[in-house]
């Protein structure tokens, strides 16, 4: 299977697959669970049953994961995380853990502090959300998290990972040429021009490349496909969307509340997305062969995932 | 690694390692689960995250599984419990699922029947108990398990599984020979001699075999040793028993409230057991070769157990 190609600037934003089964776990397939890389920072999204033998089989280093996103409290989701806790604290973690999720977990986090917490050493700081609004739920120096409302028998949340508008990138050969400080690059990196000491002035354009594009990851599952969803997800680099059947058990992922090949084709497509990510599959498909087929006759850049594989988005200028 | 051979006669009696490692599970260590076939029939001990998935990665039809039983409430002992709840719901299953475990259980089979137990289809009859006294805590026409108090951080029972002695057997020639009715079967498998309508006496020693010995597994994890172990577990045919760790970490084992490879050896010898399993290793040890043969200096009969192996005892008849 085709992969993305590593950024070439060496600042990551990748996604490793953990697990891509539907609610029941095969040897193979355990249930949803994905590790974003951002820049070396870890978000860990969903946390089925297994979640941490993963992380430790595919060479992620759990200790770097300060976040943990839950799209909804189903237990392929969610029940990983228990467990993950307690290595946590049998590790010694020091650092605050934090947990978004949909409101109901904190009735989890309480029953698991009580009766299985004894010992916790670090804080699990809760951001409880709410899936009705489409919302900003997270927000640091180089990344913004957007929950997205989808549709399924229970409150679910999908996400979309976005890096930040970034810097015009100063050539090297500038800084040496004029001699800039730091106070220059800074106003340069700005979009000003420079002034010499001459009077000479030496236009933006000619100091500056454009600057990184923002890179972006949509993640969403358990959902239905409905019209809205092409208008939020628009342009993303990589879309991870649940594709549960194939378009021939269509009633029974309306019935069930999921998606089919074809509907994430074609969502793919609306939207205008990079990459689409198939997974969430269910386990009545012997392979995930003709499912990826049947995407790419609608969205040819269709990838049903297998655990463990890792997805980069290449970094790329501004035009 | 040896393995305790098949039973001649197809009743098995066997136990398959599901998970092997402590707290901290690893891709080839899973935590702590076992599920031992009695005439398969199949009983599940303990139920570590990743339990469901172990399963269906050794073979074992998780649909033959009616008894589950939780030694203590440590999450590397039953966070893969509810996992498997669900599958259950997601296979349809309509048979009752009983579980044994401590008291406090309750709590988190309640947490989560309220909110991830949505159409639950079976019933889930739970079986209490305390681990303060020695007591039988099942009984069926094959079986008993007895509970064993052990010494841990928390309550913590193991379990003493126990084939229920057999009749005489009866020799199929002499069936045939004295054209034996099912009445009259019955009263010589009861050890009654046969009297021929001629009035001759056949002794029940000329129509029967001496009966199958009925065989026993034990289960002991998490625990120290402590004096009066010895005389409970005398003589069965296999236990399992942990060895967190090697006699150089011994202080560290009394702090934890577990026991070392030459504890648990020395303790197999007392009790005269057939065959020692060791498990529940910790993650500091690189491999178990050297907890082993520090167990083999005092009874050699010792195993260091492997996620995926099957382990049977022999079926032999009394002597």
């Amino acid at each position: 299977m085709q992969k993305l190609q590593a950024s070439f600037n060496g600042m990551s934003f990748s996604v490793t697959i953990l697990g891509s089964n539907s609610a029941i776990p095969t040897p193979e397939r355990f249930p949803t669970a994905q590790v974003l890389n951002v820049h070396e920072r870890f978000f860990l999204i969903d946390c089925g049953e297994g979640t941490q033998i993963r992380l430790r089989k595919f060479g992620v280093n759990i200790s770097r994961i300060n976040n943990v996103f839950i799209s909804h409290l189903h237990g392929d989701h969610v029940f990983g995380l228990f467990g993950l806790l307690s290595t946590y604290t049998l590790l010694g973690r020091k650092k605050e853990l934090h947990i978004h999720a949909h409101r109901d977990l904190e009735a989890s986090l309480e029953h698991y502090k009580k009766y299985f917490g004894t010992g916790l050493c670090y804080d699990i700081v809760f951001h409880p959300f709410i899936t009705t609004m489409q919302m900003e739920i997270f927000n640091d120096r180089h990344l913004t998290v957007e929950l997205v409302p989808l549709r399924h028998s229970v409150p679910v949340a999908g996400f979309i990972f976005r890096e930040k508008p970034k810097p015009l990138n100063i050539k090297k050969d500038a800084i040496l040429k004029y001699s800039l400080g730091i106070k220059d690059i800074r106003r340069i990196k700005d979009g000003m021009d420079y002034v010499m000491e001459s009077g000479e002035l030496i236009p933006n354009s000619v100091l500056t490349l454009p600057p990184l594009k923002p890179r972006s990851y949509a993640f969403c599952t358990d959902t239905s496909v409905f019209s809205k969803l092409a208008g939020i997800l628009k342009d993303v680099d990589l879309l991870y969307f649940e594709t549960t059947f194939s378009e021939t058990d269509k009633k029974l992922a309306k019935l069930t509340g999921h998606s089919t090949a074809t509907q994430a084709a074609k969502l793919a497509r609306q939207a205008n997305v990079g990459r689409l990510l198939m997974g969430h599959f269910s386990t009545r498909y012997k392979s995930t062969t003709t499912l990826e087929k049947e995407a790419r006759a609608f969205f040819p850049e269709a990838y049903a995932v297998e655990d463990g594989e890792k997805y980069e988005v290449v970094q790329v200028r501004v035009e």
